[in-house]
């Protein structure tokens, strides 16, 4: 039943090194305050780095900031051989927990510990700006890594106006980027983040893919006019469509349990308490494990707007468009990966679950460039951002071992591939 | 028919001397700028007073920097011998039109002009910063001028952070004012700022009174959550139900020709694409003629936010509370300068028609501490805070011949009683 097979399940103390990752925080005692190329972030990647530092493994790092923690032997031709890669992030959000991210390097960093110096192609990643707080960039470190950045990406600015450092783009707008390490699949664990999981009684999943996310934006048209002379007859109110769109956004969703859409921005211009609105914008977000779910609700969104009928027979309607504003395709996970990591949950003897990850993770730039696979473990209450998320200690030490042999197991069939 | 018995209709040149206002400008050809406490307000003040200049005129200022021209007569026992004031304001939102204030302002000069410097005790009031655009205050002059002003109204500063001078609190919160002229009564002309009058075919109205305001802000309380993990069935998203009612507001004054109701400000917390609002705050604003009515739009409100039902049955509902904001009540115009305006009317053949004031006024301050009547002439469309604000050169010249004879009549009534 145990694939561990004889190695101790933990050689390097995933609890330990996640509590000293929780201690590095800007708030102490308000979460895990870690942002994007901050010093803090840095400090986090030279802790994990020194549980391998001279013990014949190398540290390479790349333009984006990225680390690779790879066997000595390893690294001599990692940009041209592939190597199976296993991570996740150490940047937090304000405030946040202190497993978001951390629980998929910390486990990442007891695979390759492991497994040893020798013997395997597999090595530790840690990326950059998973989650975008500073720059609102989101998932960059393994964007670069993925080669889909371009220009735009870099002329963020955080709110001192710092800028991005380290990459340049060319004359086309590219961004020079030369991978120093060539992927052969990438495997990351993370918290689940929602309560699906220990609803059902579950201590890990299978990750189906990475939902896709459409963000559209309603924005209504109307005529901004005094709110006390011009009659209720004569107003073109730019905000009450799209506020009575947004009051049945719900509707959109009812029958389709794997898709969820919410409007988190509202707002109108000019935004006077005795002005009636002359533009009004509502920010409308779809995800989806498939693009046909989300193009079924962005149909029916546009035909909610169409059917909307004024509230009083004399309200004179005011236009309202819908405009595409972010648009992140479906990841699907490998097949072969997943059918990898069932095997090894089997062998622990596991019910298979499988799950679709409703938020992004590294793993939706990286399917790009090679074959992708999660774990999801269950997070204690569903909690996440916020200084409660928690894991039982258990399922972390459970997940170390299924990571080591799913990791193990997507080597060989790589190198015999 | 003619009231003007003989004497010439314009002895002042109210057209010329609203075309030099009209330049006074920060934004020239895109309509009049003149922010309340700024050189050009000033500037405005002083054109007006050159009209009177070394013609038997005194002018006298108070710390908010209210001017009133009266005779040199007069201006000696004002503060303690009340007189007729005729006036408005001279300040102008951003980009605005020629008429908002200055109409007011140039009949004002014009009626005063026309009585001549001695013989009766009738004076011009321009107050300043009617419009509140730079300290958002509004009606500031005039409720310093009616002893409404207190300890909060002073601490306002601008967009620069300039702070209102001249004016100074005491121990209790109060202002320090002294009044400098005791006002027998208050007239001011002013374009409609609706299209009421035009549909009418009428040119001038008697005005009933100016509105009462009230201010409340829909509070929804729910819980911030990640708007991926968050199945739709675990959120309590705050803004749901404030979007809904905002949707109805309209069919709340559907029965009441003269309410309005409008949602000016909507915003929601955290306000980010992938974050379910934890707190949605709309500032709803009532206005109507008299508190009755306002209350019972209230208690509709309330009715319908208290009857709101989740868009889909698994919806959790976010609580909605209803926070008060602003209370300006309606504000009576006098009736016996009300009977007076007819009067004048009828004699220069026109009806009688009356409307209330669906804006805020000067007039109705000072309502708080002397009678006072207000005349609409008509604006074309409409149009009003906007460069192509206007009115028919002959409705000027109307509404000088009937402010005339409304602030002689008005000046010998007060003498008289």
């Amino acid at each position: 039943m145990n694939e561990g097979d004889g190695r101790p399940p933990m050689t390097l103390d995933v609890l330990a090194l996640l509590v000293e990752l929780r201690a590095i925080t800007a708030t102490p005692g308000r979460g895990c305050t870690r942002l994007a190329y901050t010093p803090l972030e840095s400090q986090a990647h030279d802790l994990v780095w020194g549980r391998f530092a001279q013990r014949g493994y190398a540290r390479v790092s790349d333009p984006a900031g990225n680390m690779f923690v790879l066997p000595e032997s390893v690294a001599r031709d990692a940009s041209t051989t592939p190597v199976v890669l296993v991570g996740s992030h150490l940047d937090t959000v304000i405030e946040g927990g202190w497993l978001d991210g951390a629980l998929g390097v910390a486990i990442g960093a007891q695979v390759v510990d492991a497994l040893g110096p020798a013997g395997h192609r597999v090595g530790l990643v840690v990326f950059r700006d998973e989650e975008g707080v500073r720059f609102r960039t989101g998932l960059f470190g393994s964007k670069v890594f993925a080669g889909l950045c371009g220009e735009a990406d870099l002329a963020v600015t955080d709110a001192e106006g710092a800028r991005l450092a380290g990459l340049v783009p060319d004359a086309a707008g590219c961004v020079r980027y030369q991978r120093p390490v060539r992927p052969a699949a990438y495997l990351e664990c993370h918290i689940e983040q929602g309560v699906r999981l220990i609803e059902r009684g579950r201590r890990a999943a299978v990750v189906t893919g990475m939902v896709g996310i459409r963000r559209l934006e309603l924005v209504g048209t109307g005529a901004a006019n005094h709110a006390g002379t011009t009659e209720m007859h004569r107003r073109v109110d730019a905000l009450l469509p799209v506020a009575a769109a947004v009051a049945r956004l719900p509707t959109l969703v009812e029958d389709l349990p794997e898709a969820v859409i919410t409007c988190g921005r509202i707002g109108v211009q000019p935004g006077a308490a005795n002005i009636v609105p002359g533009e009004a914008r509502a920010l409308v977000e779809i995800r989806a494990p498939d693009t046909a779910s989300i193009d079924l609700v962005e149909r029916r969104l546009r035909a909610l707007v169409r059917g909307l009928r004024p509230p009083t027979p004399s309200s004179r309607p005011a236009e309202v468009r819908i405009e595409p504003v972010v648009e992140i395709p479906p990841a699907p996970t490998d097949p072969g990966l997943r059918a990898l990591l069932a095997d090894v949950m089997r062998a622990h003897g596991l019910p298979v679950e499988e799950l679709p990850s409703m938020a992004g993770h590294d793993a939706q730039h990286v399917a790009r460039i090679c074959p992708a696979g999660m774990l999801f473990i269950p997070s204690i209450g569903g909690v996440s951002h916020h200084p409660a998320e928690d894991s039982h200690p258990d399922d972390i030490g459970l997940a170390a071992q299924l990571m080591t042999a799913w990791a193990e197991r997507a080597a060989a069939a790589c190198s015999s591939s």
